[in-house]
């Protein structure tokens, strides 16, 4: 695999070039993750100049759109996982929604701009299948909710699920209509989602 | 204004050939409201044709797209101002909301699509200016629900309106995706608001 190293760092030892490889690849999918998540559109020559590499670096880690669209979504779903497994989830499943969602709003909005802007680059199956863990973890919070008692059962699973991801949406979009400030979001959201769950 | 009158529709009376073109006109809107909530990207010829129009009819009535998108959004909200005439709004503000949206939220989602579909084609100012009578009487509802005691006053009015919009469009999504049927949709919207918008 091309990986566009220079006369200098080829004579560099390995594991130098390997750093470097690895630093170059984080500042394609920091540049990325924040380009392609503001807006569509975006070219491949846009996100290596906004990371401060060559195209041909980036071509020679990512040798198509699909495979940077790909990996962009890898590491948008390795940071809510990151995020997942630090929030404390024990306890009442109402109070654990709570915290996961004052610590998940803003990178679930991202990652729907992202997917959205990515959609057209890979495909739904591949798109699902990476997001089906995450949808999981929602779903066993609300379930166990369902099973203490505090979470409503007379709506459809899914239905409280897709309420979630339509309310976080609309809070984003609040945000952008100053209509609502960073601070108040989380704050109306959760209190949003635990009139519709309470049972 | 050419208006593509065959050589047998000019010699018709006056009040016969106004008759055809209000029926053309009827027939051109009728296709380009379903056409242009379907999907984006809809031509004008795409229209004339579903219509059963010449496209020198249609651009008779309707010089330029803009034109055109400003007739459909014009009808669209005709119609959902009719709904509104028709609904029992009197009684308790949370029954009344109750009984708009399930006459209301069909027209509200295809509104909410063409809306989409026409944003390149009609300012954001005329469309804002156009929708605000509709939005004044949900604010004025769910305000009158605040006075009666009915409705929460802890969340914002703006977020109480973007609420109802943002599930009405999940839930319109849950169809389309097969896990809500149309006649299970507006009463889990009805559940859900009545929860969020309680005192």
């Amino acid at each position: 695999m091309a990986d566009g190293k220079t006369a200098a760092s080829a004579r560099r030892p390995s594991g130098q070039r390997r750093a470097d490889a690895q630093r170059n690849i984080d500042k394609i999918l920091t540049a990325g993750l924040k380009l392609y998540s503001s807006r569509p559109g975006v070219s491949v020559a846009e996100v290596a100049e906004a990371a401060g590499v060559g195209r041909v670096t980036l071509y020679g880690h990512f040798p198509s759109r699909t495979e940077l669209a790909k990996a962009l979504m890898d590491r948008a779903f390795e940071e809510t996982e990151a995020v997942w497994q630090a929030v404390d989830t024990s306890g009442p499943a109402d109070e654990a929604l709570d915290r996961v969602l004052r610590e998940q709003w803003h990178l679930m909005e991202r990652n729907r701009n992202l997917r959205d802007n990515v959609v057209g680059d890979v495909s739904p199956q591949w798109l699902r299948q990476r997001h089906d863990p995450i949808l999981r973890r929602i779903e066993a919070l609300i379930t166990r909710g369902r099973d203490e008692g505090a979470f409503r059962t007379d709506l459809p699973l899914s239905w409280l699920v897709t309420s979630l991801y339509s309310l976080v949406h609309a809070a984003s979009d609040e945000i952008s209509a100053g209509r609502l400030t960073t601070e108040q979001a989380p704050e109306i959201l959760s209190a949003s989602l635990r009139s519709l769950y309470r049972r």
